[in-house]
């Protein structure tokens, strides 16, 4: 029998839960965990031993013994829940708890034959490091409503372990412009969601992880992530920034976002004034064309680095077209950079059209 | 209270059930349903009156309004069930129905909530034509575990309608070998549903149908099928076979494949030999480059055109490079082409490298 029910909604952050959901467990290009390494390292300190939950995978001991061998190049000795004899104790003895990724219909079933939802519940209440990776990031959320997986069981419940009390969809891919396919995107799907509830979800793009640590949310990785409420547009976040504003009922409003032409910028400039030019592209762009004088600080470090903007001085954003600097803008402010921010229309684009031909175009 | 419980598996087909089950409501560059008006139209014949489903959108009569448009232009009267005082008595009286896309758990739940999948069952079972798109072709099978789609809401049961006794999986899209995503593709997904369940799965191709008719299931439309039974690697099936073989648990095996090089084929047509040359690639290519004396049927109508092909004569069946021309034997065996098949190697193109430079390459 389950001690008790705690249900995501109804939870108090009590400050000592330590939560890291990460999108995807192999990041195109590079191999099992390697993009999550540093983080998982972070986040476990000097845990000695992991508690592993293969479940979501047909095979559990081939599963087992591959996030073992991963564990242990990190320095971290790993049991599997499968091999104990009593599962849950094996949960209410673990040090930290990684749930690996797979079919999450499949694992949320496990995860009630063995009747272990309250335990791992309990313990992560109780300050227990829980990792979770794309299905296991899922059912870390009050719901597996927002999985893309494929129902192949049937668990007695959609009713996930409620450790956040946002939804995840992992392995979130953003609409392909150029398909031919007419099938729902995931955007779609999620809005299907938002019709029929009303929890905020976080789409974790692959490379992209929220850590839950001191009462606080915040988005880690590489790639950023898009947040989905009802009653709002969808909305960019980056990664470093704080996501608890989404999650609580009352979100601040973004302020209008300031614009300056080229042309503008060039007359600005010419009379003396102090702008600091801040370039959100990548360095390979910086590298083709750049205004002088600019500070290159690519959009997916700009709100870990923003120590680096002085916010005593009116900052121009650009990057290529306008688009990524906007994000920029808004990232910066619903992360509290005080300074006035002002985005460049056009980009760099305009300023080669309307100011300076000899800066190339790309 | 249900009268009766039917399942899939142990259904004896009378032979009067008749279905139609689309992938897709709507093509890429097409409008709603175009591509399928004139097997709807073929299917449902003298039928003046059909029932609409629109339980898989939020919007139900927004979504019964464009339904009715769409049929009403092929000449059907549409009444929709959400407008009924009695959804069962509607079902019970009805001529034919239609049962849209949508999100299949959102369907299936008002299924179940307006206790519908008896009354649906029992009129198909009688002879009531049934059509169903995407969501609706979902739950004609013994379940939803194959969809796609996101699990927004919680059914009662993961048991559909079980009209037939394979799974569809709706808006089937092969893997993109260029993908930097690592989520599951619908193969991987469908593959674990197989770990798990023993039911064969059709994966319909956007513009691929099913139709089920006196004892017969037949792929139609234009863009074939990938099918999944457990234990056998995936087979790719086109416009035209029929698929029973599939279903029944004893299937034939497809003949060793005999192959020519495009010098031994020039061989024997210079020595004289009485060879059929058939070309499956698209009208397109044919202008492009072509051999002398062949004949182009393209892949996708192969099946349906069989009769134009000499089963007395030997058959070189050729495409670009050799890989659609195997489909096509594979095809024509299945569909019990009794004549000698053979595809050449390396298709146009190694008749180009082999033979004469002179046709192009492309």
């Amino acid at each position: 029998m389950p001690l008790i029910h705690l249900r995501g909604e109804n939870m108090i952050d009590n400050g000592i839960k330590r939560v890291l959901l990460v999108s995807n467990s192999t990041l195109y290009g590079s191999s099992y965990l390697d993009h999550a390494e540093s983080e998982i390292r972070d986040f476990l300190g000097n845990v000695g031993r992991v508690l592993f939950v293969p479940y979501a995978l047909y095979d559990r001991d081939a599963y087992a013994s591959t996030a073992r061998e991963r564990y242990r190049a990190m320095g971290y000795d790993m049991e599997s829940v499968h091999e104990a004899s009593d599962p849950r104790r094996a949960v209410n003895e673990a040090e930290a708890i990684f749930i690996g990724g797979g079919n999450t219909f499949r694992l949320l079933k496990s995860l009630y034959d063995f009747d272990l939802l309250d335990s791992v519940r309990l313990r992560v209440e109780g300050g227990m490091p829980y990792i979770g990776s794309s299905a296991g990031s899922n059912v870390a959320g009050p719901t597996i409503r927002t999985t893309k997986d494929m129902p192949i069981v049937q668990p007695p419940s959609f009713d996930a372990l409620g450790l956040v009390s946002f939804q995840i969809s992992p392995h979130y891919l953003d609409p392909d412009p150029n398909s031919m396919h007419m099938g729902e995107t995931q955007e779609q799907r999620i809005l299907q969601f938002l019709e029929e509830n009303d929890t905020t979800v976080f789409g974790l793009r692959e490379g992209a992880m929220v850590r839950v640590e001191r009462g606080s949310t915040v988005l880690k990785g590489s790639s950023g992530a898009r947040i989905f409420r009802k009653g709002y547009a969808p909305a960019e976040t980056l990664p470093g920034e704080n996501l608890n504003q989404f999650i609580s009922p009352n979100t601040p409003e973004v302020r209008q976002m300031e614009e300056i032409t080229a042309t503008e910028l060039k007359q600005r400039l010419d009379g003396g004034e102090d702008l600091q030019i801040i370039d959100v592209r990548e360095p390979d762009e910086y590298e083709i064309a750049r205004l002088e004088n600019s500070k290159l600080i690519p959009l997916g470090q700009i709100v870990n680095r923003m120590d680096e903007i002085d916010p005593a001085r009116e900052t121009v954003v650009h990057c290529q077209g306008g688009k990524r600097s906007a994000k920029a803008i808004e990232a910066l402010q619903r992360a509290g950079f005080a300074g006035r921010l002002v985005n460049l229309k056009g980009g760099i684009t305009a300023w080669s059209d309307e100011v300076d031909p000899s800066v190339p175009k790309y």
